[in-house]
């Protein structure tokens, strides 16, 4: 099922929802393509489908021949989401198999050409897209993201353990929303805590990505269709170190 | 599957992960404990059960007999979590037919005695547990809890479409992290934005059930596995006036 041309998979999980994972795939997508890769970005979050809205991209894709469906492109990326599928507004009660039909869908009908990766941002938790995926794609490994505090660390300890039993590589984790900084005082809260997810990669052995702030600018640059990573600026410029790291680390 | 004894069954959903729906549950039910009302909270979270972090209980469950589940009781609330069952950090890759027999069993099998109310804290999104609770167990209804921002908007009207569909009413919706308030210069941040909840409960002419903030003490309290809602506070004041609107109701 792995599409041909595509050179790697890099899978982007978390345990929790809600933690900056969509954030964390479209950015870093864009700046990869700011480097010159060729990426594509398969928006498999089933539940919460955000890169249409993160991405600016809200065409339905076109399928002429009605079996091989062309992909997007936004901000230097190929994509492809489940939620361009949809009708807007309306619930999709997902079953199992129905998952795993439009995980397979989207990767083997979709034209995704010659790439260097494909991001794959999937839906939290360890349900039947993440096993599918590891099962049928092989990945070439996984980033876990994941807020610092004990909630979302126990679930991102669920989902390593499920990359461990499906034998993907968990390449590293990253800690999201670890500071914010009060755009009047500068003053620094922890809201979501501060340094667990360092802290935990230690433990576990595995490397520690970096730390992103939880970050208006970055909120809304997502709700407005052009990632942050697109512009300039600090938040940009760790997006650019992280993607030199899997570049370096022949991973994208 | 609705247990005997249970008067009210009250479904906090949300349609994206992470908005705080857990936090939501477990103070609302502790608030209506409060004021005297007899209140399980059944963790149905199947991908990340936070409650026994966040409710203070880490035991695992009694079965005497093998069969009859004794829940367990934490700030005068009866409860039951899916993490109760599970060891910790390690992941269960969750199929379709284990998840209907987990809520199953979590409804019909556990001693929940006779209670006004039974909160039920469901996964994100738009899945089987979902769908088997509004089929099998016909909820008095459902709280749709959302941060403010367009992507989990988005998610959230896929939410309440699959309550219409599945003719589960919605009571209201609630906006949590609404605003943040600088602990040291007190300036008003808009990190998920504001009043989108709002405006979109007026747009669907469905009840808005109020705005809660985006929190550090709500967070730490639930990191430690006292809710604010069992202290006194303005926070633990908005959950009371939440509980009493539910009782006036009829709901709780």
């Amino acid at each position: 099922m792995r599409p041909q041309g595509v050179r790697s998979i890099l899978a982007i999980a978390s345990g929790k929802g809600g933690v900056g994972k969509s954030t964390v795939s479209s950015n870093l997508a864009v700046a990869l393509a700011k480097q010159g890769r060729r990426v594509g970005l398969l928006d498999a979050d089933i539940y919460g489908p955000s890169q249409p809205r993160m991405m600016g991209v809200n065409k339905r894709p076109a399928s002429p021949d009605g079996k091989i469906i062309e992909p997007l492109h936004a901000h230097g990326v190929t994509m492809m989401s489940i939620g361009l599928m949809l009708e807007p507004d309306k619930a999709v009660v997902w079953r199992g198999p129905m998952l795993m039909g439009a995980l397979q869908q989207m990767m083997s009908q979709v034209r995704w050409g010659e790439l260097d990766v494909l991001i794959v941002d999937l839906p939290p938790g360890t349900g039947d897209v993440q096993l599918t995926l590891c099962q049928k794609s092989a990945p070439t490994g996984a980033i876990v993201v994941s807020t610092p505090q004990d909630v979302a660390l126990i679930d991102a300890r669920r989902a390593m353990d499920m990359f461990k039993t499906l034998k993907t590589p968990v390449l590293g984790l990253i800690e999201n929303m670890s500071t914010f900084h009060c755009p009047k005082c500068g003053h620094e809260a922890h809201i979501f805590g501060h340094g667990g997810v360092e802290a935990e990669a230690e433990t576990l052995g595995l490397p520690f990505l970096g730390a992103l702030p939880i970050d208006l600018d970055t909120r809304l640059a997502g709700d407005g269709g052009t990632p942050i990573a697109a512009g300039e600026g600090p938040i940009a410029q760790a997006y650019a170190q992280l993607a030199d790291r899997l570049v370096q680390g022949g991973i994208a």
